[in-house]
C-alpha cells in the first residue's frame, strides 16, 4: 500500500470536511484503488478556532509554503483570486499535483494555471469547482469523452434553488425568502455573489470550456440574477405548466456557442424543474448519449468534500502509477469557439406586463410582436389582476431573435396603454 | 498524437453504434484527450448484411482470432455467456485491453474474467454493462471513490420502465402494452430477461459488487419481475401517492448488505418516480456526498456505444501513459460481505386483497397484523370496487420484518373471509 501526503491549504467549512473524510474513509479508498492519501498538513491562518474535526498533533500549521513543501499532492481551499491563486501557483511550480474548489479562480485565470501545471508536468484538479458533489467533471470529461455536447442546462446554485424552491412552494416574495434564508444559513450577508448569478455563471464558463475545449472565461457569459424575479412571474408561469429556475445554460447550434445564466421557464415535468431545494442537477446533452442528468447537493461541508477527496485520490493513482496528466486539466482543443452574442441567440420568451384595460390594448401590442414575426404560443389576461384600472397580461412566444424582442419591447414601452417596463423571461422546452 | 489499434468482436446494433461513434467522433476523443482510438476490425459470422454505418475496406472479417491478435484493445459485443467469455479470455491472455458491454457474462464470471485480466496486467472496462449510456461504474468507482455507499436505487430496465409507465398514462394492463412493445421493438419476442426482473438483477450484482468490494455474483439477488403486476396495482398506488417502478435495490445496514429486484412503490414526487419510458436512472447514496442521481438512456445503440467508445479511451489511456489497471477492473476489499436474507430484512409494504363485503372483515386481517406487530399506515376501501359481494382492500404498512409480513399472509390466506391471494409488494420511501 504507497501512502502520498496530503496537505490542505485553507481550514475552513471545506477544508474541515476534507480532513474529515480523509481521516473516517481513508481505509475505504485504499482498499478501493490500492493507495492511501494520507493527511500530512493543514495551513490556515487561524489553527485554533474548533473545526469539529479531530486531526493528528503536529500538522496543524500557519506556513503554507510549508504544508507545499512537504505535500505530494495541495489541496486549495482558501477561495478567492488573490492568495489562492499564488499557493496554487506555487505548488504547481514546485511540481506537485493540485486539487481545487476554487470557481472564480478557475473561470477568472484558468488558462493561466493550466499553463503552470503544463510546464511542470504537474496534476490539477477541480471537480468540486462546478456542483459540489456531484462528478459532473469528471463525467463530462470522461464518461461522455466520445460526444459532441450539443446542450448543457444546469442547475448550479444551491442559493438561488432554494429560494425559487420556497417562493413557489409558499407563495412568499424574494425579498422575505432571502432574508429568511440569510437567517438559516443557506445565503451570505452579501448574496450577490450567487442571486445575482455569478456563481452560476463560473461554474458556466468552466463546463462549457470543457466541453468545446477553448477556455473562454468568464465574460464570455450572459448572466441575470433573479434578484428582479416577482412572486408574481412565479405564478404566472406555474399557470402556464413551466416552474423557473436559475439556469445555467450552454448551448452549440452549428458551431456557435452560447453561454447564458438566467431565471429560466422550464416545462414542470422536466426531470430538471424537479430539482428542488438546495440540490444542483446538470443535464447534458450529447451528440451519441443523448440526454443525461447528474443531480447530487451542490455545496456544504461534506458533499464538496467528496468531490475533493476523488481528485486527490485521481491525483494520487496518478503518482502511483506514473501517469499524472493522463487526463491533463484542461486541453484546448478548439471544437467550436464562435461564440454568438446574447442579442443574436434565438430563444421563446415570457412577457408579462401591466396594461389599461381599455379597447385595442391587445391589438397594439400583438401588432408590434407580429410586425417583427414574432408568433405567440399562449396569452393569459384575468380579470382577477385588475388594479388601478390596469391588467397583467401574459404572452410567451414561439421562437424568436432575441434582437427583435429587445426591439419589440422598445415600442411597447413607449405606448400609452403600457404602464411600466415589461418582464422579460426566457424558455427552455428541456 | 498516438494512434491505438480498437477491433470489435459482434457487429450487431451496439457493434455498429461503436465503429459509427469511432468514426464520426474519433477527432473529438484525440483532441480532448491527446490519443486516438483507431478502429482496425471488425468480425462478425455475418459480414455482408448493411449495419447502417460504413466502414474502412478490409477491416471487416470472420475471423475473431486475428481482430484479437491485431489490436490493442477488444471490444467484445457478441453478448450471451459462452463464445463471448472465451473472446474476453483469449484477448486478456494475450495481454489487450478488454472493453465490453456484457452484463450477464460479468455476474455470472466476473471473478473469473477478473482473474484472468491480472494475470497478465490487462485492463478490463465495462461501463456500458449497467445503464447504457450513463456513467455509473466510473462514478461509483472513481467518482465517489471516497463514499461508504448506503444505498443504490436503480431503474435499469428500459424495457420495464416503458411498460409501467404506459400502463400508468393509459390505464391499460400488462399484457396489452407488453405485446404493443414487442410490434414496437421495445420488448424482445421473448421478453422473460426484461420482464422477469434478470437484466436488472445482473446490473445489480455488478453495482453491489463494486460499491462493496466483494463479487456477489447473481444468485445473490432477490428477484421479482413485473409479470405479475396488475392495473389495479398501479391504480391503488397512484391514489395513495405512490408509483411503481422496477427497482434494483442494494442497501447496507450496519454491514448487512441486501440485494433485490422488484416492483417497487416509491413516492411520486421522488426523482426517480419521474424517470419515465425507456430512460434509467440510479441514485446512489453515500455516507459523504449525500444523495446522487444519474440519469440517461440506459441502452440503444448510440447511448450504449457513448459507454463503449468511453472504455475504449479509458483504455487508451492506459495505454498511452503505461498506467494499465491504474483502477483495476475490479478490486476485492470485503467492506461488506455479510449478505442478509430477503425474509431477514425490513421493508414497508403493500397489500391489496379481495375480500368479502361482510362485517369483521377489517377487524380479522387487521389483528392478525397487530399480532405480529405490523403497524398500518394507511387502508383503503372503495365502494366503487364491488365485485361479486366483494371490495378491494389495500393496506400500506411501516416498516415491518419480511418473515412476519409472510407469515401473516399465511394466517389471511386461510381466513374464509379473503377470496384471493394477497397481492404483496416493498415501497421504499425514497
Amino acid at each position: 500500500m504507497k501512502e502520498y501526503k496530503v496537505g490542505i491549504i485553507g481550514f475552513g467549512t471545506v477544508g474541515a470536511g476534507v480532513a474529515e473524510n480523509l481521516l473516517l474513509n481513508g481505509d475505504v479508498i485504499a482498499k478501493r484503488t490500492g493507495v492511501l492519501p494520507k493527511l500530512t498538513g493543514i495551513a490556515d491562518l487561524d489553527i485554533t478556532t474548533d473545526r469539529g474535526v479531530k486531526v493528528p498533533d503536529g500538522i496543524l500549521t500557519t506556513d503554507a509554503a510549508k504544508v507545499i513543501r512537504e505535500s505530494d499532492i495541495v489541496v486549495e481551499l482558501v477561495g478567492g483570486t488573490t492568495i489562492a491563486k499564488k499557493f496554487i501557483l506555487d505548488a504547481l511550480n514546485a511540481g506537485k499535483s493540485v486539487v481545487t474548489a476554487n470557481k472564480a479562480l478557475l473561470a477568472h485565470y484558468g488558462e493561466e494555471l493550466f499553463a503552470a501545471a503544463e510546464k511542470t508536468g504537474a496534476d490539477i484538479f477541480y471537480e468540486a469547482s462546478v456542483a459540489g458533489g456531484i462528478p459532473i467533471i469528471k463525467a463530462l470529461r470522461e464518461g461522455l469523452v466520445s460526444n459532441r455536447i450539443n446542450k448543457i442546462f444546469g442547475i448550479m446554485n444551491g442559493t438561488c434553488n432554494y429560494i425559487l424552491t420556497r417562493m413557489e412552494r409558499e407563495g412568499t416574495d424574494f425579498a422575505a425568502v432571502l432574508a429568511d434564508a440569510q437567517k438559516l444559513g443557506y445565503a451570505e450577508a452579501n448574496p450577490s455573489l450567487d442571486i445575482d448569478g455569478f456563481d452560476t455563471a463560473h461554474k458556466t464558463a468552466i463546463l462549457a470550456s470543457l466541453a468545446y475545449g477553448k477556455w473562454f472565461g468568464i465574460d464570455a457569459v450572459y448572466v441575470e440574477g433573479i434578484r428582479e424575479l416577482e412572486l408574481a412571474d412565479i405564478v404566472c408561469a406555474d399557470e402556464l405548466g413551466y416552474r423557473i429556475k436559475l439556469l445555467g445554460i450552454i448551448k452549440n447550434e452549428n458551431g456557435k456557442v452560447q453561454m447564458r445564466v438566467h431565471p429560466t421557464l422550464i416545462p414542470k415535468e422536466a426531470l430538471l424543474a424537479n430539482i428542488n431545494d438546495v440540490f444542483n442537477g446538470v443535464m447534458v446533452e450529447g451528440d451519441t448519449v443523448g440526454q443525461t442528468l447528474f443531480y447530487g447537493r451542490g455545496a456544504g461541508r461534506k458533499a464538496t468534500a467528496s468531490a475533493v477527496v476523488a481528485d486527490i485520490t485521481d491525483a494520487a493513482l496518478n503518482l502511483d502509477s506514473n501517469s499524472r496528466c493522463r487526463v491533463a486539466g484542461f486541453t484546448p482543443g478548439e471544437l467550436f469557439d464562435c461564440q454568438i452574442p446574447e442579442e443574436e441567440i434565438s430563444s421563446r420568451y415570457y412577457l408579462r406586463m401591466q396594461v389599461k384595460d381599455c379597447p385595442g390594448v391587445i391589438a397594439q401590442i400583438t401588432q408590434i410582436l407580429a410586425s417583427r414575426s414574432i408568433s405567440i404560443s399562449s396569452l393569459i389576461q384575468h380579470e382577477r389582476s385588475h388594479r388601478n384600472g390596469e391588467v397583467s397580461l401574459v404572452l410567451l412566444t414561439h421562437p424568436a431573435l432575441e434582437k427583435e424582442i429587445l426591439a419589440a419591447l422598445s415600442e411597447i414601452a413607449v405606448l400609452s396603454v403600457n404602464s411600466s417596463p415589461v418582464k422579460l423571461l426566457r424558455i427552455e422546452d428541456i
